[in-house]
């Protein structure tokens, strides 16, 4: 990854106010070519650990693409970082971001396939949410004309994730059924979207009731999040279903394994609940971890179960497998040109925008992809909109002083 | 499932004695056609609970095939039956076996599909091992006109189970990679077999030196059962495997898991090394399920794995799957038909040789797999030539003397 110098960066605050935004824009994009805006984790905690600063313009290195940002994509993910709550965590300050799109404007030594101007969409290992990054060449993907720049950093991480789960995990045939939760977010479409490519499936989803209306033409059967869905299921599919896509949260393990059917999957593919107001602290937190129960192979046997879990990140950046992906980015992207699947754009936000972004996600109010729009300015009416009570008032502060604790209680048992 | 009167059945045993078997053959066979003859296991436990008895004739119930047996299939399992060492053991005495071939000889009220004299193979739930077995006609399927009887009672466990693990269960494509422990047996040649219809997969396996030179053909790679695989794997691909297929057995769970490439698939699917010389005792038998340690999600999330347990009889006869299993049969007959697969069979039995052949498989002699030819007259040579001493000497004494022990040790984590 490129020396993006976080530490030496001028640490020049422009914190956001809500009716500041437009002013602190202009100054931003008037420095000098060797700085560029970024949004900075100055440490994990709320909201208010979020700045947009500038920084030094990062340089490709071997085999990497320098591209310049037009989006990037928000994920659950991102509020897990912001919190701390992942797996050995990276030292703050840091820049979050997993993806992005934007064009290329400069290609390191030994940097094939690529030519400057390209439209691309990149995974990064962290700092996408800069008006530039630096990634290796094996995360670049070039972007079919007709996709715009939000579908595009809407496209990567969601599609990709769920094509594996459904198509390399789970081997989703016709006639099959597929529970998902979330199924108004950008994982949840990507999912509808996906299995609507295959004949006959059945998708059951959870979601917010206010979304049914605007998602239930991709879902076959929806249910409120704050019901038991199981029971819902059953009156349906008294046998169950056979692949059940869960995010990593104690209280569905055990429900979603007992709803599957003989030969169905079970895939844990990340967390969302544990960065929701359902967890009021980080020792709580910790708690939620615990409730993944171990699993006893002899029970999958008898039962005739698979259980799977799924990161594309770890694959990608931990596990090598970027050339799996790529063909995975291909198929996909294939897809999209048939006008099979079409990334749901949320809504857009400026850098400076965020929290509030955030805390929509947050708060479970979006349908479909929020995205970080690098060019956009902030919108004062939006910004006044904001929310931000609720995760930013005094859970935060209590996540706070439980932050030494987690760590103690948490590592044991992510190993 | 006919009445077979097992209990009401005339117990008079014909224990082969090893110069004797001629004799009782000619009486066994004059018997009226209200009777049969059937394998009987009087209670769990040695070789010395089997006998070749007289029973009741069954007839078909509604819905059922009549089928005179041809041949029978011998698996590990029978001779994890036979220790009553499988989970809820039926009553004793019972007539084992799971899966034969035959001609239909009658057929009971609405059984459409069939017709008297078709030559079929079959699961059945218990009783194979018999010259006449009825059984519900979804589990019936003709077989191909160049197919053996043998061949027949060689097809379906194996091959079926084989097949779904493969393909249903770990989606085996060109270029992957298989790990199959007994290699030599008639699970580890069908495996061996199926792989060979994809392109490009390679295929580790584990068997006894002897066998070595018998199945080269079939195995990409070789392993002397005897000496840690793992490193030997790791040598020729660093990486690890794509599928790991792993008989229940406490050792390997880890080891088998760890050898896994990322979205790499370790499947449980039943039980060798608990039958075998290697568990002194039902006590050690317990033990070794102790040693299948359960499985932490969050493990396979951060690794990017999946665990399944596969069994097929589960599968058939306590979760309704039929249907399946015969678009399964299809498949493979289309796959026996085109010469892409054949069943390999090691050796024929009478059923008064049963305990021979149970050694056999017990002392892993076999290439292929065993059958019983119900039409076969015992061999006075091969039974002389019985190794019966190692598993119906002290050892048996033992495993009765803890047999009660067991089943308060064993059945809380079998659940």
């Amino acid at each position: 990854m490129a020396k993006e110098g976080v530490e030496k960066a001028e640490e020049t605050e422009h914190m956001i106010e809500k009716d500041g935004g437009k002013d602190q824009e202009s100054v931003l994009t008037a420095g000098d070519t060797k700085e560029m805006r970024a949004v900075v984790l100055a440490g994990f905690g709320g909201l208010n650990k979020l700045r947009v600063t500038k920084k030094a313009m990062p340089e490709p290195l071997e085999g990497e693409v320098k591209i310049r940002v037009k989006a990037c994509g928000l994920n659950f993910l991102d509020l897990m970082v912001r919190q701390g709550n992942i797996d050995n965590p990276p030292k703050t300050p840091l820049v979050p971001g997993f993806e992005c799109s934007g064009i290329v404007e400069a290609l390191g030594e030994n940097t094939k396939g690529f030519e400057i101007g390209d439209r691309v969409m990149a995974f990064v290992n962290y700092n996408a949410w800069a008006e530039v990054v630096c990634t290796p060449l094996e995360f670049v993907y070039k972007i079919p004309d007709g996709m715009t720049f939000p579908e595009a950093a809407a496209f990567s991480m969601n599609f990709v994730a769920a094509y594996m789960m459904l198509f390399e995990v789970a081997n989703l045939r016709e006639g099959m059924s597929v529970l998902v939760h979330s199924a108004g977010g950008g994982m949840g479409q990507a999912v509808a979207q996906l299995c609507s490519t295959v004949p006959n499936v059945t998708v059951f989803g959870t979601a917010s009731p206010f979304k049914h209306e605007a998602i239930k033409d991709s879902v076959t059967h929806l249910f409120d999040r704050n019901v038991d869905y199981v029971p819902e299921v059953k009156k349906i599919s008294p046998e169950g279903v056979d692949i059940v896509l869960d995010c990593l949260c104690g209280e569905n393990t055990g429900k979603g394994l007992g709803l599957l059917k003989p030969l169905g999957t079970y895939i844990l593919y990340g967390s969302s609940n544990m960065v929701t107001g359902e967890t009021k602290s980080f020792f709580s937190l910790a708690k939620s971890w615990w409730q993944v129960e171990k699993v006893n192979p002899i029970k999958l046997y008898d039962e005739n179960k698979v259980i799977a879990g799924f990161s594309l990140l770890n694959l990608l950046f931990k596990q090598g497998r970027s050339s799996l992906v790529k063909i995975v980015v291909d198929k996909l992207i294939s897809l999209y040109n048939a006008r099979k699947i079409k990334p749901l754009v949320d809504s857009l936000w400026a850098l400076e925008e965020v929290k509030e972004a955030m805390q929509r996600i947050h708060d479970r109010g979006n349908i479909g992809k929020l995205i970080l729009d690098v060019e956009k300015s902030p919108t004062p009416l939006m910004a006044n909109d904001s929310t931000e009570t609720s995760e930013a008032g005094e859970e935060e502060e209590e996540e706070e002083d439980h932050e030494g604790d987690t760590d103690k209680e948490r590592m044991p048992f992510i190993q």
